[in-house]
């Protein structure tokens, strides 16, 4: 990759690892480069707008790695939205992206909400299925805030995304119900359900309490970062792992993302909007707790904390992580 | 109210029963009178846009129906989005406004996505709280598609919507766990556990299975149609029912809505994204179904099914509702 684009996937695979979004860091280095090695991504992508109008563009990323090409999609957004008030970018023809929050946080120094979307490769069934059709799907929208931190939500449309089963495998634990299924459609507590043709549920779990919201929650992903973009979408997502190869006769280029951008002051005065928000954050900490030791927590703040600490006293890497890294540092001739 | 508002008026409640959303529809008519009879609600409102941009605007309701505003506010939003793309519209000191697949659907005819949201008084408490303290403030995003019938995303952000507690409490039924807590913040199956100080859950119902999330989506409903607009909020959002009063001291003014309107061609040619939409919708209607009999669901199927079939043999009714439409038509001497 050219030295810039390698130093702002490294940003955000950093601010990943600080945000104690561990499954999104360096620790995922490695499955890069094997895209790159398998040709299944382009180091050195040309990237073009291919669509626009006034707040909206449509970017073809050139088979590059999305943790490049999202946040120049954004700043198009924030470019979009200091004119016309808001800016939307769909891209198509991309590769994974990281953490969502990295990009629509881009939209806070400019006073901006910040909107930020991905489709993944398929993990999750629908309701009423056994076949893994849609990726774990993240939403997130950030909202600056005056004297508080802004508002973060950067979820999985999945009850549980795979990183929490990951950590249950290694430690050999059973999981709670209601995050998978088996690959007969059957409820189950087995954290390597996945590797035997199981299923992720989408967030509610089970028909009873409405996975049929999660799962049109993550279809309204799906639709607007594959449908909207041209890229490929439910199980035409081509996986993350090198080793998987995508399936054949896709019906779009890539995976697709979604960002968009929205000036607060399109809306209402930026000051007033603030103290608004500041005041929503601390109500909702404020909010009667059901157990005396644990407050409200506002969408971001465990992440700002992570942050915070990590600042201080590092970043904790696991050694199969660290073993990762060392042996590509010397398969590119690098310190470590 | 003057007679075109009250037309439009009709029609939002009609379409809602005519869908199936009998919580939505005529059920409610006299709720919305006693929002007038107690000067809740301004039944002939000189609304206007009070800020705007190429792509924005926000609108002041003057405390009339949601009804009436949102669909005009859809309309000011598709007319920015000929323009520039996009086009999204706020709405401070608005009343309830109905189903929001009616505002949204709006967008359908102009081959354009369509996104409603509003908020609406507390019953929902956030992970870890036993306050109630955001409304069950629904998501609508809404896709055209081909042949096939548009993707309607519909969904309170609660794991269920107070309708169906409802339906339970008529039944005298149980209710599934997940769905409510009691006051203390305990686990309850009990449909009347709300008249007992309880809370509705957020979509996730409980930690394990990620309410945190469900917190979240109805934290962003909540902070685009309230703070964003200059709206109440949180705790604020002013009651539904007449005899309620508000709380003191608002931050906002009235309840809040947040609607927006997307051209296709925006992105991409409106054919191609209808071909990709059709095909995305016969995917996932052929999903590998866990039981033969129950195959996948496309969101928007069962409201476009129960539409067809009403239109067909008639809006069923129940006798209470039937009772309470002939006190209005004696009180306002029409005829039944």
């Amino acid at each position: 990759m050219n030295e810039l684009d390698a130093i702002l996937a490294a940003d955000v695979l950093l601010a990943a690892d600080m945000r104690g979004i561990d499954s999104h860091g360096v620790a995922r280095l490695s499955g890069y480069v094997r895209l790159f090695e398998a040709n299944r991504a382009n180091a050195n992508p040309q990237w073009k707008i291919i669509h626009e109008t006034p707040s909206t563009a449509t970017v073809d990323a050139d088979n590059g790695l999305g943790l490049v090409v999202a946040p120049k999609a954004m700043e198009i957004a924030i470019e979009k939205a200091k004119n016309a008030g808001t800016g939307w970018v769909a891209i198509q023809n991309s590769n994974h992206f990281g953490i969502a929050a990295y990009h629509a946080m881009k939209a806070l120094e400019h006073d901006m909400i910040g909107i930020a979307m991905t489709n993944a490769s398929p993990l999750v069934a629908p309701t009423f299925s056994k076949e893994r059709m849609l990726g774990t799907n993240p939403f997130c929208y950030v909202f600056p805030a005056g004297k508080n931190k802004p508002v973060v939500v950067d979820m999985a449309t999945a009850t549980a995304a795979n990183g929490k089963l990951e950590i249950a495998q290694r430690n050999q634990n059973e999981i709670p119900k209601g995050w998978v299924q088996d690959k007969n459609g059957n409820e189950s507590t087995n954290a390597d359900e996945l590797k035997n043709g199981g299923a992720l549920l989408p967030l509610g779990s089970s028909y009873k309490t409405s996975s049929y919201k999660g799962y049109a929650l993550s279809s309204v992903a799906d639709i607007f970062c594959g449908v909207l973009s041209g890229a490929n979408y439910g199980p035409w997502v081509p996986p993350f792992v090198s080793f998987l190869n995508p399936l054949e006769n896709l019906p779009g280029k890539g995976i697709g993302h979604f960002v968009g951008a929205m000036r607060v002051d399109a809306f209402r005065p930026v000051d007033d909007f603030k103290n608004n928000m500041d005041n929503w954050i601390e109500r909702f900490k404020n909010a009667t707790p059901i157990e005396s030791n644990q407050k409200v927590i506002i969408p971001g703040e465990p992440e700002f904390a992570e942050e915070e600490k990590r600042l201080e006293s590092g970043i904790p890497l696991n050694d199969k992580v660290v073993e990762d890294l060392k042996s590509l540092a010397k398969k590119f001739k690098l310190e470590f």
